[in-house]
């Protein structure tokens, strides 16, 4: 089974908005076995569409139109579908009855525009929009998928998880089957000299790709075959090889990301964790709590972007700030203790570092960034790293390097 | 004059890598006064290079190709521009004589692979490419412009803005100049009411967009024509009628953040701030932070996820908690107040509410959110939201509400 995506709107066309949407498709059409062999972006113009759709029905079996879509913008993507099919625009009242609640929601009325998001083409499934009111609509023609959905990203993601993947699971033959292995703290090029012999020596049902992320590594292993029984099988010995290989370096399998490992980890020893951010501004909290149920076991954070804030909130002396400056390892260290003591856990961590664009000195540049670790007052201890990228990149290899710590810290300790 | 990208690659159509480049191409060309009618991207096989390019040259003046050149994939993309211009491929010593250049910068040997990279189609005019080894090829067919550049965005860049802009400036006419006014609390549809009038009466050479993204809205206004101190003008005139309609629903313009649009408005009124948030678990914190200098303004935030941190930190009384649930005005009340006390600042914005997926009830379903300000103790005021997105979608709705909370708050009060 093939695929072909075609975006629509000007803003791709001017460089405005770079398309993440495409990308996250072809990953989702990938997992499913679905092979995408086009992706073409248009303007909002009735021929265009007309003329890269019916190109894209000859080439593939299946075919996804994101944007276009919208209180402002509806019309002519959804009259061109509709002419395109040969079909006519109705109104759904179930769909003009979401829409109703959804505006409610927001204290704001109906207006004639927000009536015509309900009108859809006879011939098209709705695909219900949960989150929004534009709802994406299914098109079936001689064995071929035609699908519109909006383009803002959380809308797309929404219809084609909750609406799509159940249609387009029965539809594929082949299967592919995915084995992701989250490893931290081995570089990609050390990885692949590392796993050389392994990697030769893989089945010729699996490929592999590398997935590096601000210090993590994905091991993506794909089975491709018949027979999924056969091809799980194949998969599950190579995952063991590669845990004598890796060993603690792999944190997590699948989806599950660092927090939530590092989550199973406090829960398993029955452990609560807080942190004191500065330079990161609160990026490892929201990390942290990214993970529903973080409750459980995270507590809290202090942001101490001021230094009074730390000499007030997490007892870090003033001489201490005074003689070893906020970017220390005295002052992380007086930070993770007072974390500990200031919301009452039993494992802190602390940051404090120079994140750019500005601030940086010949002895502590752009990208120094000292962490601690407390354990109650029985263990403290500290790490400098000196990242090299801008602001953005500095606290997201940040954030990554201090949940690698609290994760080797349980590991080792508990 | 129009331009169409061809952005060639498999790891385009598995969402391995997003697509920067030619998101970078349509700003350059757009720059130039040239419009782009259609991106697309395809694998390396030369059936779909043939047909793709073929399709493109009936529709544009000009080709951009990207991708498919480089040592271990370069004969594909060559060989099938050589068939379809019917040339033959043969040795430029120009370009020989780079690569050993290049390469001997890195202490590496010459290979047959690199030898075959200066093998260039006889009809094309060489794009010397001096940041590395694959050089850039331009053919002239009929009136049309076909280039082809390497996709490392580093080559491919230096490539078009050394060896294309010149000849493209020559050739292109048209100027196209943006504008861009930032929006926030109207939403799309409203928004479309209120400009009705004003849209039906832009000048010919402006076209208007509407970009929404979590509850801010973008206007982009784009002047076409040959004369840009006239358009100017035009663009002038116009946000000056946008600004009278929407008055502070406007917070920005062109690449100001709203996050940068509060550090202003902060700066500006002498004014300090602090957060405490509960369900966004940092997320505000991160945003504030995410503009460099934060640090004249911004003094931090407690994240209280657990009741005994809003208690201990925050000072809500226990059985504030304990009536009317840490999701209440109370509570944010409370908290808002108790931030400002806490962390000695002028202004202070608290969040607590249920992000999802657990937690919701009948009375406070997912998605309930309560913030308040509070103004030292002068002042202190709540309002409540409801969202109905997913954890995600909740914790970005609730930041830019609370972003957008300040914001009103100053503009009111000082």
């Amino acid at each position: 089974m093939t695929a072909s995506i075609i975006t629509i709107g000007e803003e791709l066309l001017i460089g405005q908005v770079i398309d993440t949407n495409s990308a996250w498709l072809a990953q989702q059409l990938n997992l499913l076995g679905i092979r995408i062999i086009k992706k073409t972006s248009i303007p909002d113009d009735a021929i265009s569409i007309k003329s890269t759709l019916k190109h894209a029905m000859l080439e593939s079996d299946i075919i996804l139109l994101t944007g276009g879509l919208g209180p402002t913008k509806d019309d002519i993507t959804k009259s061109t579908l509709a002419e395109f099919f040969n079909t006519q625009l109705e109104t759904n009242t179930e769909v003009l009855e979401h829409i109703k609640t959804i505006l409610s929601i927001y204290k704001v009325g109906m207006n004639k525009l927000n009536e015509k998001q309900a009108e859809l083409p006879e011939k098209s499934e709705v695909l219900f929009n949960e989150v929004g009111t534009a709802p994406g609509m299914l098109f079936r023609d001689n064995g071929k998928m035609v699908v519109s959905m909006p383009g803002v990203p959380a809308e797309m993601k929404h219809i084609f998880t909750e609406r799509l993947i159940p249609l387009l699971r029965n539809k594929s033959k082949t299967t592919i089957i995915h084995k992701t292995i989250h490893t931290i703290g081995i570089p990609e090029s050390n990885m692949a000299v590392l796993l050389e012999d392994w990697e030769t020596n893989l089945p010729k049902e699996i490929s592999l790709a590398y997935l590096p992320s601000f210090g993590k590594l994905r091991l993506r292993m794909s089975a491709r075959g018949t027979d999924s029984l056969q091809l799980q099988q194949l998969l599950n010995n190579e995952q063991q090889k590669l845990e004598e290989l890796l060993g603690e370096a792999i944190f997590a399998y699948d989806d599950e990301s660092l927090e939530e490992s590092i989550g199973k980890l406090l829960l398993k020893n029955n452990l609560t964790l807080s942190t004191a951010e500065s330079c990161t501004g609160g990026n490892i909290a929201r990390t942290l709590t990214s993970v529903p149920g973080a409750s459980a076991y995270y507590k809290g954070s202090i942001i101490a972007y001021a230094n009074e804030v730390k000499t007030d909130k997490l007892f870090v002396p003033k001489d201490v700030l005074k003689t070893y400056g906020a970017v220390s390892k005295q002052t992380v260290e007086t930070m993770a203790v007072g974390a500990n003591k200031s919301m009452n856990t039993d494992i802190s961590l602390s940051v404090s570092g120079i994140a750019g664009p500005d601030g940086g000195t010949i002895e502590k540049p752009v990208g120094t960034i000292w962490m601690a670790i407390a354990y109650r007052d029985k263990k403290v201890f500290s790490e400098v790293f000196r990242f090299r990228g801008n602001r953005e990149f500095n606290i997201n290899r940040t954030t990554v390097a201090a949940l690698n710590l609290i994760r080797k810290f349980i590991l080792a300790e508990f």
